[in-house]
């Protein structure tokens, strides 16, 4: 058994937290394998790290254990809790909310309220449990300490959630998403997921599709970026899964100047209406949901 | 005996040369374990680049090599140190000053000139010891190459030191220090360390205290950043052991204004003056030391 | 045979794609050692990670497996080469040019156009290939995949080339290059290299040499950083082997505000001529080349 650890946090490049956590960890186990998925998340954006969990773990092998530090309740009694999952992956993290989408689409086998402090380091401090708490106790586990060894079980329904979802409305001819993620390229990442798209363009194979951003329409999805002309606005599924806008070798989100939590709309018309213009966003206004 | 590497320099992200170091480690040894600490220091900032050895080595496993390339007298007569420590842990970096916090807090065992070009690459640049010097000296030390082997002795004595803690002030009633850091969340960390305000406390158990910074004055020291209420400045003991300033889910450097350099005072007031208005600081002006 | 992966990407730090990356890599290979190089080329900087590769492999073990994925093409029908040089390394790239200066300076023993899908994860992406074919094929090769598995070979001649050494003009006494890289030290990097310099020097040793860069003359060239008074500029052959100009502890991109693609001259004069100026650069305007 030799499991793998991986992290995420909001602890940036500059200071020595995140190799602080590293040499906490080697200090345990000095064969534990350490990845790091980001370091840059916005502080305390405990919105931004889930999304990033969610579109990172699951490439890792079985086993693995996933860290993630962006607790702005550090020092409080927020909650730290250890999940195992069936089928492998371990997580780690605050009871914040940053485990909603791991709670939402897998099979969870425990749920530890992290408590048993002979796996902490000692003294634990009250503003840096990455340190303390997070990074012994990840060690610990790739030495094949249980999880059950880690404190008592907690009820997976008592667990703080997002509503990351919560701004998404299927309608029969509508999807009104949110962007939740601008990447480095500028590509404006939205929480449509492909599975609804696909659904209703199989129910509906000549349908027309469009997506619609602020007050620009794009008519039908591409099957990369490349598929518009360099400089033009392009709708994919991309790569996380989920409708992506981007623009031809250019930034979409300096192009719409969006932003995370803008509205953005699939809309299907039944080919008969090819030509005609799509609908305008039901409201001229951004609305901020996340 | 299997020791690790960590890094801190001034390369930055965006260039090839902390990578080329590695390069060189792996080619020498490759098993070497590599840990990167930081490599965003400032160019040249050698007093941040010993703050944050300072804040990073010792969460390590006794043994590791700590390689500190902030060098802006690369290519000069500058000397380059090896340094070993009671109890483990080996150091090479310039004698620029970036080792004085571990020449003044740890036992040291040997201090070496490194000069035996056996373990450099060669040929060796005018610009680049880190890929040249460095580099290789930490990988033969991993595989177990004695300091001594690296060059001659010299006196601890004749090192370069930094004045770090020049600026630190005790009086009975007041200690007067320094930003010494701010750290990616804008938290001012400062050089007045716990056990100074904690002997005081200890002394004078029902005293209040303050600390003061530019023309605002916190009263009292909390548990965690999460002691007052949000966007309100709070005065914490961080996890580094040294007093911080910070603002619950907000940025103290951006709110004060401050920079590294800039004083900072904890006043200690007896009980029976609780309700009085604490001094504020001694100087209007700020006072830039580092 | 223990090779290791080397990534240059235009990824960045904010999201999770290098990180995704390694956990492909791992999941097939758990030993895989990875060593980033950089992930922050601009992105779709073809050019830009050309020349990083160039500077960053050759301090690698031979047998390393060299990854990079700046690939403004993802989803096209642009090949994707894995190519090997005689003596060791390996290269897994788009077939964009961005392995010129390997084609251009090492001796090539195999190009393949990496086509056999039973090394890819699926389904494959039309945007992410880094995670669907560069990742998992490099990881392949790890384990001892011979590379004339992955697809045919291709004709050398075949593949695209950039023109990165185009804007170099050698006459009898002028080198006229551009300036090709600026790192974070704001140090200028040129085309010209360090054995034209010599060259010419060593059949006219007494010459004098001059760098000419906007309106400013530098005479001589210095053997370090540390050459000329603090402030004032310097011409060195940096570390990667060509001609670099660097500000003592300033920033010789902010001090002459320059950019890649700007021109740049090393003029040699008979040693008669001491004291007389040095031509101005031909042309009054920077010429952009890059």
């Amino acid at each position: 058994m030799k499991r793998m650890i991986t992290l995420i946090t909001d602890f940036g490049a500059q200071d020595e937290y995140a190799g602080v956590m590293k040499g906490v960890i080697l200090s345990i186990n000095r064969n534990a394998r350490i990845v790091d998925i980001t370091h840059q998340i916005e502080p305390q954006d405990v919105v931004g790290a889930a999304i990033t969990l969610n579109a990172s773990f699951r490439y890792f092998p079985k086993g693995s254990i996933h860290v993630v530090v962006v607790d702005p309740g550090v020092g409080t009694n927020r909650n730290i809790l250890a999940l195992s999952v069936v089928g492998g992956h371990f997580f780690i993290a605050p009871d914040n909310g940053v485990l909603t989408p791991v709670i939402e689409t897998e099979k969870i086998e425990a749920v530890i309220r992290v408590e048993n402090a002979s796996y902490f380091r000692k003294p634990v401090s009250r503003t840096f449990h990455g340190r303390d708490i997070f990074a012994p106790v990840a060690a610990h586990l790739t030495r094949g300490t249980p999880l059950t060894d880690l404190g008592p079980s907690v009820d997976l329904s008592s667990l703080v959630r997002l509503e990351i979802q919560k701004s998404y409305e299927k309608t029969d001819r509508e999807l009104i998403g949110t962007i939740i993620w601008i990447d480095r390229f500028g590509n404006l990442i939205t929480n449509i997921h492909e599975i609804d798209v696909k659904n209703f363009m199989e129910k509906n194979p000549r349908s027309v599709v469009a997506v619609i951003l602020e007050n620009e329409t794009i008519v039908g999805l591409s099957d990369s970026y490349q598929g518009v002309e360099d400089g033009k606005p392009v709708a994919v599924i991309g790569s996380r899964g989920y409708l992506e806008v981007a623009i031809r070798c250019g930034n979409a989100s300096q192009y719409f100047t969006s932003e995370r939590g803008d509205s953005i709309s699939v809309v299907f018309r039944p080919p008969v209406s090819v030509g005609t213009d799509f609908l305008p966003p039901k409201s001229g206004k951004k609305r901020k949901v996340v």
